[in-house]
């Protein structure tokens, strides 16, 4: 068994997921959750998703191999505070937070020498949906996880986390905290704050019914990452700010001149423009998630 | 037989799906197509959607009971000047073109009397793929179809192209011409322009393909729509310049107030407006297509 005891905090969609997914490969022996939502952490137990629980975060964590915090980010400081006098030496904890310097820097700071336990990480994985009820044993296989390794870090308990996700479907790449922070905050972060302004934005006009009863499958694409949880959107806000408002300012620009064009009636420029961003979409994107990088 | 003969103007994923729709529904006798492309004319006559073609203009409408044009909107005046010559008084003429107001100007302009047989109208259905190759029967089934009818129309021939959408699956609605430029300006124009300027900016980005393999579906599903067709979509930008400024400019101003929470790292208000967002978007989108306006 790749791990004897495994400690979700948060079991959501994320943790619920990666708890499905450790079921499915068989891959631990016993995982107990812990949440602030008590109902929530009953409905866990009562899907089978966990074997046990604890309102007491020590007793859900004492003997864990392995602690995965998979909240929303305004919860990670809080919660490495209670681990930070419980935590076992053998012990090591991971995340899934979408921002990473802001973990790192909290954790160092809580941590102290036990940062070296804390092993940064992210799956790049997700639905809109929330809550354990809409976790499932798929969610990260033929997704990435990335991980931003601390230099302290065990070579043993990264490769360990690494095998963790890789039971899970996962293909487990490392970055710097930077770079991911930055990548992020253009492939995800940005889209998220497009999504949310536009339907914002949509929902205030006059007969905002009307306007989205005649929208189409493209709109509903569009937008469904609007419908993603509030909470864990506005912790990342805060939590990546400087490299998020950096690409929101190279968004406006790139809209600017779309704007100019349409103002000038200048066809020729708009079709150059949309024809590099379609080149470019369909060269990067044509592939399916993981297989698309494997080729590479 | 609903539709003796028609003819379609422009074979590719609109006018190609309507021929497998009206095949699928036995609902047309003859369709014959026309197309400035004849590689992809006669691969629609190989794959079976249209029965014969011509390059004559001409000779592909004559005694047709409609003709539809399934083009992109700069195509559309010089196709009417050249219908205007020899289109029979029998012969409704219909389009598919986004946007209407410039579709009408331009009919009217270039129809003279002949402009009550045009029947302006628009299938609130597409896929990000473009050409006959991509078209397929159901593109239109559960999907609205706007018609903004003129007041020279006759009631029997808004009937018929009513009808003819109608057995294709589509529900088909009127609405004026300056209101169906205005709402999908807001649910499909301006959507376009963000995915499009999203896309543009991250490849200008500094190791742009790298933050296109660090996407995940969520990036995939919001940038959908800006691989469509760019000759489509600049046509579009022109023909609906002025209300689709004015949602850019909404739409900027709701962005300027979520950068400004995010500079003043407000998590409260990012909350509110993400809250708001996600629960108009949850209300009037949670159904699916047409289902959802059947049981309003």
């Amino acid at each position: 068994m790749l791990i004897g005891k495994l400690a979700i905090i948060g079991v959501g969609l994320i943790g619920g997921s990666l708890a499905r997914a450790l079921n499915a490969a068989g891959a631990c022996s016993n995982i107990v959750g812990y949440d602030s939502d008590l109902a929530s952490l009953e409905k866990a137990v009562d899907l089978g998703v966990i074997t046990g629980c604890s309102s007491d975060i020590a007793v859900v964590v004492a003997d864990a191999d392995i602690v995965v915090l998979a909240t929303p980010l305004s919860a990670t400081e809080p919660l490495l505070r209670e681990l930070a006098g419980v935590l076992e030496a053998g012990t090591i904890v991971t995340d899934t937070g979408s921002a990473k310097g802001s973990v790192v820097r909290t954790a160092r700071a809580v941590l102290g020498d036990k940062s070296r336990q804390f092993i940064p990480g992210h799956p790049i994985a997700g639905t809109e949906q929330s809550g354990v009820e809409a976790s499932f044993p798929e969610l990260f296989r033929d997704h990435l996880v990335i991980l931003t390794p601390l230099e302290e870090n065990d070579p043993a308990a990264l490769r360990l986390v690494t095998r963790m996700w890789e039971s899970c479907g996962a293909t487990v790449l490392s970055l710097s905290i930077n770079h991911h922070d930055q990548v992020l905050a253009a492939t995800s972060h940005l889209p998220h704050m497009l999504a949310y302004a536009l339907v914002a934005c949509l929902a205030e006009m006059d007969e905002s019914e009307e306007i989205f009863r005649f929208s189409a499958g493209g709109f509903r694409d569009f937008t469904r990452i609007a419908s993603s949880s509030p909470e864990m959107w506005s912790d990342v806000c805060i939590a990546n700010r400087e490299n998020l408002l950096q690409v929101i300012d190279s968004f406006k620009s790139c809209l600017d001149i779309i704007s100019g064009y349409i103002e000038a009636g200048d066809r020729e420029h708009l079709l150059e423009l949309f024809s590099r961003a379609k080149d470019s979409r369909d060269r990067y994107l044509s592939g399916q998630g993981i297989h698309r990088i494997k080729k590479q």
